[in-house]
């Protein structure tokens, strides 16, 4: 009997959940899946855990939790990027993430960004909010060209929705930024002076953290117009700031930052041409059951003994491939 | 000796010009053709003029001018739409168009209205402009259902650019219109209710004025938006702002007016999720050297008896097929 008791409590997966209560990020949508024990991350850790879900991305010290809960094995983290989580303690475990479900979302808000440039929009609503018509000659998009640095799946969505409207797309990877010599940034030099709009789709990691400088904004040029969906850190923002203060460069569409919230001194808030989002271009009406989606499946594979799904790779801080 | 002059005078093709001084309309490239020429429209017509090119496409009178200039028998307007030229004078005489010019120009600006819409970028401005961080979750456009009204070129370019971006699209021309009976508005709320996104890229004629009313646009619905690039006349302006005003459609990008430039006193400067733009969409940096390349092709074609392209359909008022 004590060995029955044993397979069913082991049948029904013990997961620790992190999940802050704060309403920019709801509960996790758990009827969603099939039974499960789920347990507060940070509490009494019962014995049958050996799943931990983050669910809220925010996570400050992902160490101090895995250590007091060393049966823990395998970390699911609700996000693509997984740099705040990367720890020494994560050796031996398996991490996943969201990889995938912002595709579509982040897609689309870099076209929103791209042609709301490229069409003055911004111009437009500042002149409808001043009651004013004034009739201006704006640009093409079709023809120009765009680079997107970053080859995971938001990288390779955003490239093939550029591509779609008309613009000739370079995808940039680690192979052809290690092309140039050191970490990458002189042949970035070289991508951002052929292109017209450069996206920044990419995970913060040792060689991704300040590869664009003023150097690289230099060469995107006066006409040219930067888009990072990926993490702050990988612009120098103060290069950045100087860049759209002279017109170094045309305007920024920005949903990441160095330091989030952007603090209220941030010249950022309003240089000419920037567009300041609150790190939301992937969030979409829906995308916690998506979330949660995701993790069922591989809760089911984890169940089965079968793979898992985005595993990140932990000397690389991405999921490879 | 009078009979060879006589052939040089008419190998060197004398155009009549409408082109008013006003820097919305700069003046038309005429270096980008071989030698003509060029006569401004509404002074003494000399007896070779053949050709009446309207450069400014805001011409309120082409009867008066065509009466002045009895052997004018080829009139070319530097738009698509022509409501404002049809008159009777235009009888026995050819009337060409720019259709294709704007394909992709307003294509993109819908692409642009429409995403921005989605994303919620004017209130991520506008927060901005408060210097605010407030995380929102906004929508996906893919898997969302478009219908453009209107089967020219340009309707038939911006389905295909929504339909790009993973919309279902469903392009409404004359037939299905007519199959509701009546003038088509039958229909059209038919349509309306089975779109998120009603595009209207119409010509002004009699059985497109006023097409969109209050019960189209109560079809359209609460989560609906409404894009017109067409004429602004095809639309009631005041079943438009009531349904904004209630609610009744989440929001409208406008390039098209009944009066422009739009008056003061409209309440569509600010309602909710509007865009008002100048009637700019179609306009590009370089249009004007594309426009003077459609009317050249068109003028050589004329030199050598060939069928001439983009030929206005009197009875439609547009360019059929």
């Amino acid at each position: 009997m004590v060995g029955r008791e044993e397979f069913t409590l082991s049948a029904k997966p013990c997961v620790l959940v992190y999940a802050e209560d704060d309403p920019e990020v709801g509960p996790p949508p758990w009827d969603l899946l099939d039974d499960v024990e789920v347990v507060p991350a940070g509490g009494p850790v019962p014995p049958a855990a050996e799943i931990l879900y983050v669910w809220d991305h925010r996570l400050a010290d992902l160490g101090a939790l895995l250590r007091a809960a060393p049966r823990v094995r395998w970390v699911h983290a609700n996000s693509v990027g997984v740099d705040r989580l990367l720890c020494p303690e994560l050796r031996g475990r398996t991490l996943t993430n969201a990889r995938g479900v912002f595709d579509t979302s982040i897609t689309e808000w870099v076209l929103a960004a791209v042609l709301a440039h490229v069409k003055g929009l911004a111009e437009t609503w500042e002149r409808q909010r001043r009651g004013v018509w004034e009739h201006r000659v704006t640009g093409r998009l079709a023809g120009r060209r765009a680079a997107v640095v970053g080859t995971g799946s938001i990288g390779r969505a955003t490239a093939s929705g550029l591509s779609a409207l008309g613009m000739t797309v370079e995808l940039v990877g680690r192979t052809s930024e290690r092309a140039g010599g050191g970490r990458g940034s002189d042949s970035l030099t070289k991508v951002a002076r052929d292109a017209d709009v450069l996206v920044l789709a990419l995970p913060l990691t040792a060689e991704t953290a300040g590869l664009v400088d003023a150097p690289v904004l230099e060469a995107l040029g006066p006409d040219g117009f930067l888009v990072n969906v990926g993490r702050g850190r990988s612009v120098v923002e103060a290069d950045l700031a100087n860049a759209l203060r002279s017109g170094l460069i045309a305007g920024a569409a920005l949903d990441v930052f160095e330091v989030e919230p952007l603090p209220a001194n941030s010249p950022l808030w309003t240089l000419p041409g920037v567009l300041v989002s609150p790190h939301m271009a992937g969030d979409y009406q829906g995308f916690e059951a998506d979330m949660m989606s995701i993790f069922g499946d591989n809760l089911h594979r984890w169940q089965a003994g079968r793979p898992l799904r985005n595993v990140v790779d932990l000397d690389l801080g991405y999921v490879p491939g």
